[in-house]
């Protein structure tokens, strides 16, 4: 009841307030969160999937669907891995799936059966000799893939973002308590080096007690813009927002303790118009060409704050049509002292936080709190390969959890609460940057846990 | 008409919004902006003071109100003039006064005339030898000492921020346009080295269309809480925003050319809890010590984010209790390349904006574009001294326009725009990040001029 009221009256503020500014409602009719859901109780006899473990999975049967980017490399990687078969490799397209049974069989792996087609993926998930379902295709598949999978009985491991939407990130939580699955985003950002040794030191308390962070995706892809096939250009057209949240929200998360002892309450995001995408194709197309006159409405720049139940802040930002150089921010700031990855990896710590900390202490401070993963498998990811090693020490805990029976580091809630934004960066963005409230998708058990801890 | 309405709404609104969130509305009965005072019709006879121009003032005769660092610093800058004699100095405390009359007269320069008390000041505003009254008092104390010096027919160069709320920046724009005088704000940072080469730059074309830009104060000023005369805490325990906005606002207002071709139209701010002061007080007086049990309101990190109407976006942070390296942002990003002044100055220019220039390169392109106080006066401004030299070139370009009857770089407009965040950052912070509108101080005259250029 008190929602309709408060969804009607903000409706008429959007009109006032979008009267005297000059931010676009895109349905001025439509309260901006009015298409929230918020959860409500959870369904009788389904519980929360906080630190769920299964029964040990000593060979994970592996299926991986979308083998482009992403899903090529991933197949690659569980070549390096024990107790790791890929039963089967999908995608729409014949020749990438050729391609990544050349990848694994060229890594005297044994092949692994070949599905092409739009709905073959489904053939490949209601196989009963797999055990987690890999999803690495266009994001829009993410969530109907992963629900699909797990009513089909299977682990799902998804890329980023897990969901396009609020009403996807629910039907993730409640198709995985109610199944009592594991769905985890695949968040490789979270097991960088940098990150892990910063939360190592966050959870030790080196930074005191964390007060604000940063993180963002700014990378600059105009490139991209010249493809006709790339399948994110046809989202900038109708959308405004941070589509793209995750890799700067999931390691500042975990830092905070999200949903294991601090929720995010509500956010506000700004973007600016588009600019950057118009000159690029101006350049590249030239100043009248047809290329250059089509229209985008997301803004090049996306900056959210999102305000915690414990009174913290997390400044979010999204950038991809800009020329400057690649950022994820990643900053931590507490009581004690600040680190800052970007441009170039920094720490202060009191009582001199004033400066940076020099070479040699910086070095002896990252090597006195390497982080466990780091120090087991480090060395070893970056011989793999995959962004620096981050993407390998992800599977490898992965596996590793399910190989043991162990709860996943990265659970159902992480991966809607940074999935999210999503959908809310674009109500807030499109109507003059209003607060929109985050869901507790964890329907009340927030604080159950006391903070981040991985299992061993 | 539509405002009150809007106001009902929107006080419905916080009321419907902080029961479902953890913010809290200082007084749940006044509307967010209820108060805000939006200016409308600019009084009968009265006009704007874009471009002001007076008669030249070949030597400028100074008062200066409020000896304490600023302003004893600023008497030493003025005695390296030609043609500024300082008529007086002014303050509440005797030995500030004795200590400013000992720099000027150890520089060789005439004593200025002595004034102690709380209401010295209005004798010496009251003077009829005073061209220029330098406030350089605590921030409450700047627009209405600025007024009254401007209704008796003195020009004002006002410290950061000019005033203290909305209301405070309209006296000041309707005085100055009343009596038409100048009315400009002591913003030093807008002189600094890399700001004003940036900004020659931009104006230059190099970084394409700004896009985005970023300006903050991070400071930690935590030491002063140790005073218990220091006038800045007291604010602390019952605001909470960002009460000192314009080092970081006021060289990419510039840049963004506000109220000389685009306006800010709202904002958003939102800040962290209080833990920084409570934490340090802790470690200075002890955990238990009554001075740690002090409460205050003021969250350590706020962040506001402001669209302009040529849908440009502007980050601005505020942090002085948090232990970090000193940092004012200053991030420019535009269709064609971006500048970051910190942590370390760097600048990426198309086809590889990917990655920073490298210092000869840097070097070359700042030599290129080194803007023309810095070529005229840079390093004398240097030897001189304060903060590097930029405060010097501030005096400098202040006086060298009153001399020569030119408009001055930085107007009233200016003052009232960057000095309203103030206020407006903390109706919007404390009641759940709501987008907050911001005054049109030229009264719709904010397009009249094309572009920023500074008065030769």
């Amino acid at each position: 009841m008190k929602r309709s009221i408060l969804n009607i009256i903000l409706s008429i503020l959007v009109l006032s307030f979008v009267s005297c500014s000059t931010t676009q409602n895109q349905n001025a009719n439509t309260p901006p969160d009015a298409h929230i859901n918020l959860g409500g109780p959870r369904p009788a006899g389904q519980n929360n999937v906080l630190q769920l473990a299964v029964d040990p999975i000593p060979t994970v049967r592996v299926a991986i669907i979308g083998t482009g980017n992403r899903g090529s490399k991933a197949s690659r990687r569980f070549t390096f891995m024990e107790g790791v078969e890929i039963k089967a490799i999908c995608d729409v397209r014949e020749g990438a799936v050729k391609r990544t049974q050349d990848i694994i069989t060229g890594r005297d792996f044994p092949p692994a059966d070949e599905y092409v087609g739009e709905n073959a993926w489904r053939e490949v998930v209601e196989r009963d000799d797999i055990d987690l379902v890999y999803i690495t295709t266009d994001w829009a598949n993410h969530a109907p893939m992963a629900v699909y999978a797990m009513e089909q009985g299977k682990h799902v491991a998804i890329e980023v973002p897990a969901a396009i939407s609020v009403d996807e990130c629910w039907q993730l939580v409640d198709t995985a308590e109610k199944m009592r699955l594991h769905c985890t985003i695949l968040e490789n950002c979270c097991y960088d080096f940098f990150e892990l040794n910063t939360l190592n030191m966050a959870q030790q308390g080196v930074f005191g007690e964390l007060v604000h962070v940063e993180g963002a995706y700014i990378h600059d892809l105009r490139g991209q813009l010249r493809s006709t096939t790339n399948w994110r250009t046809p989202f900038y057209e109708d959308y405004t927002g941070n589509p793209y949240p995750t890799h700067g929200l999931g390691p500042v998360c975990q830092a905070l303790n999200i949903h294991r002892g601090d929720k995010m309450n509500y956010l506000v995001s700004v973007s600016s118009d588009q600019f950057g995408m118009t000159q690029y194709l101006k350049d590249q197309f030239g100043e009248d060409s047809e290329r250059a006159a089509k229209e985008y409405k997301m803004g090049d720049m996306n900056t959210t704050i999102i305000k915690t139940e414990k009174g913290k802040t997390i400044m979010i930002q999204h950038d991809v049509t800009s020329p400057r150089p690649y950022s994820r921010l990643h900053t931590l700031s507490g009581t004690k002292g600040f680190a800052q990855k970007y441009p170039n990896p920094g720490i202060a710590l009191e009582p001199d936080a004033h400066n940076f900390l020099k070479k040699d202490e910086y070095n002896k401070l990252i090597k006195e709190y390497e982080h466990p993963f780091i120090t087991e498998i480090g060395e070893y990811a970056k011989s793999v390969g995959g962004h620096g090693g981050m993407d390998f020490i992800m599977d490898y805990r992965l596996i590793y959890c399910l190989q043991n029976g162990l709860p996943l580091d990265i659970d159902v809630y992480d991966a809607a609460e940074w999935s999210c934004l999503f959908e809310l960066t674009e109500i807030s963005a499109s109507n003059g940057g209003i607060p929109v409230r985050i869901p507790d998708f964890t329907r009340g058990d927030w604080d159950q846990l006391d903070g981040l801890k991985f299992a061993k």
